[in-house]
């Protein structure tokens, strides 16, 4: 998707064996939509790819390419599979090397002792990148170009998305609402809400159905960056719904649709 | 990753804007992760994209020559944002219409005057593809190729994977041990870790730190096909451990490095 002058778009790159065995399941996706979203960043692409440089270069440079931002989770620590640095070097084509930095950085933490070959690692940043401060634990992540490198632990990586927000170029934001259809099946408001996508320029239109606690529920969200026109698609919404709630004869099993 | 006569390789492709935008957080990837590996076929990429024709049509064509199957979660319900069949018959060239048997299929759970314009879209498969059963709400998901097309809604998905797995060609499983290196950093344990990773053929060895209830952790996971290489490596990696325990003198805070 080109960018707009409305629009800053971004992808993100989980890499990692451990989502992709099933041994650990990813909590930053949802966290880092939501997270952009809200900045005024529309996410547009997410992969998930293994511990494999040629996997996470040809990846990185695919993105990059694409979207204003990339950010990627995972790989950045002290032990032998953490290559997430060296590939991005690789994927820019930039040296790296050990960072003063981030040494001084790891010096809050580590006593210089301590600071051994495999915690210097973490030290190892590609030429030309901006340093991402880590609250948490100290060993930076990074900024080179347009792409954003982050730890995989959530909680560190949280820290660091708080520390480069500011830094981020943001469009505008996505306004978004929800419209709950309950128990009235998508295949019978299906065909009227095609007809109000169709007419309301500027919004997306999206019917959902969910399953919880036994109970299938349907849900219509309007999404949009300008309000008049998320306002003026979900009121055309609301009006079919209700209309078709009275016209409704025999009410049908609340079974999901998709 | 190429074939090779003990692997047998996925992708998984979520198509939906709502997973993009936060709105819904996915639990589809997890949950097919796990499976594939109980299966025995390595999950090796998850690409998630919008509710964009193009987008949907070029990663099912990028995936599908890659791996030996692709799966795809969302998009093949009753309303108009649900276009993944007709995008799957782009991708192959194929033609796309209503097929009689998975209109059969929906006459198990609707009357025949029940069965609107709307409803009748799922009953669209693309031309040469194989129907899968779905046991909760009859519209089937379909396979074309090595391409197997599933709903969104976690419950419909699980019963249509349960439904094609028995005709899935699957690969030698990988074996996983998981052990704790509990409070012990990763910067301690890191190079003797690489040396026993880089000693031992056919396993792949990750370390993982974790933060619960205030505490942080490190696992180390061995992984391979092959029983007595995943034995040999664990006894390696618990040795070591354990050496390390006995000489560590100064603890460490417990804090992640990544």
């Amino acid at each position: 998707m080109p960018d707009t002058p409305q629009s800053v778009t971004a992808a993100v790159l989980v890499i990692g064996d451990e989502i992709l065995s099933g041994r650990t399941k990813d909590k930053n996706i949802g966290y880092i939509a939501d997270y952009l979203t809200d900045l005024g960043i529309d996410l547009c692409e997410v992969r998930i790819v293994p511990d494999i440089a040629a996997e996470i270069i040809a990846a990185v440079n695919a993105l990059r390419e694409r979207y204003t931002y990339v950010f990627t989770t995972g790989g950045i620590g002290p032990t032998h599979d953490d290559i997430t640095a060296d590939c991005i070097a690789e994927a820019f084509g930039v040296a790296i090397d050990e960072d003063p930095r981030a040494i001084a950085l790891m010096l809050e933490r580590y006593r210089p002792e301590d600071l051994n070959a495999a915690r210097r690692r973490m030290a190892r940043i590609p030429a030309g990148a901006e340093l991402i401060e880590n609250a948490v634990s100290k060993a930076p992540g990074f900024q080179l170009g347009n792409v954003v490198v982050m730890a995989g632990v959530p909680s560190v990586m949280h820290a660091m998305l708080d520390a480069v927000a500011p830094r981020l170029k943001t469009g505008a934001k996505v306004m978004m609402e929800t419209i709950e259809a309950a128990d009235l099946p998508e295949g019978i408001y299906a065909a009227p809400l095609s007809a109000i996508a169709s007419s309301h320029g500027g919004v997306s239109i999206g019917s959902y159905p969910s399953f919880q606690n036994g109970v299938f529920h349907n849900r219509i969200v309007v999404r949009g960056k300008v309000d008049g026109q998320v306002a003026a698609a979900v009121a055309d919404v609301r009006a079919m719904l209700l209309g078709l709630a009275g016209q409704r004869v025999r009410p049908q099993p609340p079974l999901p649709e998709k």
